[in-house]
């Protein structure tokens, strides 16, 4: 079954349950109907093992890839991916050398990697994320890694990074003579790599655009949604995110903290990582 | 090797490279350096197939449980992990029924649960996230899911939840005549299971921990470092991730959209459910 019409058996079946929107649950009939649906279009587990999503063909939205490796930081692809998959008919999919489990930097995270990059030619958007600095630096030496990443880019719609991805996409040589940035303890090095450092939450020149550090991968992803579909629809996702940040500190930015504060970041980052 | 240890000798073998600070990558010997220490302590595909760092001892940091289930949304785990993964000898262990992979609301995206509920017992932090209608419906049909949460919460220090997992803490009955929030939708529906709806981005009740919509849990699990840790580290970490949030759009909260801009926030998180 293609993924828009299994979407559609599942919607139809939820009955005026709007989304998440749960204030109708009370309903009995609608957790019965829910249920049914489930059981028909694969219970849980049989979900596990079919094909996911994107492969089960269907998509006229704009088919998002983000490259997984070893070491990735775990917020830098599943922000974007929570605001893209969003999009109306939207595939995001997880890809990396090799299918199967990529953990991220500290040990604690798996994400599943369903598609190889020698399966992977077209692309609309491709994102590739941050990691930790051996895990970039491994990167750097994986010659198939740099060669797809190149590429993927010459037939891409959008190029894109979070936080010391942007290190990557500048080794590739993407990012000579272009404004971009990166993670704020990286500006040097994104510099030795030809770009010019821009301190912003994400940068755009051309069809590239990069992040800063980790977090920032979301206030890109709301700008990539705009701009792949309006901005209306990307204010809808923040909305559906309930995106309005209130973080009990407000030492986010390097700006806004003392030099041991920034020593302190740097140190809890390197001792977390495995 | 103890995870501790592991982190010592990688770290070591960094010689001056501060986490993610890029500065000094331009150094060879320092990749030269990396890369033997990573081969010593596994090549990335061994590590693939090796015990998981909380399962390798040596801890003795906060043990943080984060329950996934089939259609959980991406964000509601991955952005506490990304915080909480940082506090000093943390480890963060993600729980499901069964261990194996488990996709998200969209289908796009699968994690790997590493441990099953049947074999976690105690927890400092246990960390349930919210998901689909129908994801969350069929939590609340799972006698085995609801009674593991009810006897995990007898012992955590913390019992914390992002988005409508709300609901399913207080359909356990955990929530009877607290102070809670949850996703902006979900306000009435919290309100028949006991609670009293507070608008907040987090809302703290004797030990229980409840968060606004997905990506309020980032703002949740910065206060929650904070007590678990001190004000200083929970600092140092929002540094560490850059979360110095500024999205193109300020539409994050039902107060500052329109009802066609609500509507349609709720139209495209149904959409893009499978």
């Amino acid at each position: 079954m293609g993924s828009s019409s299994r979407r559609d058996v599942l919607r139809a079946a939820a009955v005026g349950g709007v989304g998440l929107g749960l204030a109708a649950l009370g309903t009995s009939g609608i957790a019965q109907a829910t249920t049914q649906a489930a059981t028909q279009a694969g219970t849980p587990s049989e979900a596990q093992g079919e094909r996911p999503p994107h492969e089960q063909g269907g998509a006229r939205g704009p088919k998002i890839g983000i490259l997984l490796y070893e070491g990735f930081s775990v917020l830098d692809p599943t922000g974007p991916a929570e605001v893209l998959s969003r999009l109306p008919n939207a595939t995001v999919t997880m890809i990396a050398e090799r299918p199967g489990l990529v953990r991220s930097d500290t040990g604690d995270v798996a994400l599943f990697a369903d598609r190889p990059i020698a399966a992977v030619r077209d692309l609309d958007v491709l994102l590739v994320p941050g990691g930790s600095e051996k895990a970039v630096l491994r990167v750097f030496d994986n010659a198939r890694l740099m060669d797809w990443i190149r590429r993927t880019h010459e037939r891409t719609k959008w190029t894109t990074s979070v936080c010391t991805g942007s290190m990557i996409l500048g080794k590739a040589g993407l990012l000579k003579g272009l404004r971009a940035t990166t993670y704020w303890a990286g500006k040097e090095y994104l510099e030795s790599l030809g770009a010019t450092y821009v301190k912003a939450r994400y940068v755009r020149d051309g069809k590239i655009i990069t992040s800063a550090g980790v977090s920032a991968g979301q206030d890109m992803a709301l700008y990539l949604a705009s701009q792949l579909a309006d901005d209306r629809t990307a204010q809808a996702i923040q909305l559906g995110i309930e995106y309005d940040p209130h973080p009990p500190f407000d030492t986010g930015s390097p700006d806004k903290a003392d030099p041991e504060l920034r020593a302190l970041a740097l140190k809890l980052l390197a001792d977390s990582q495995v």
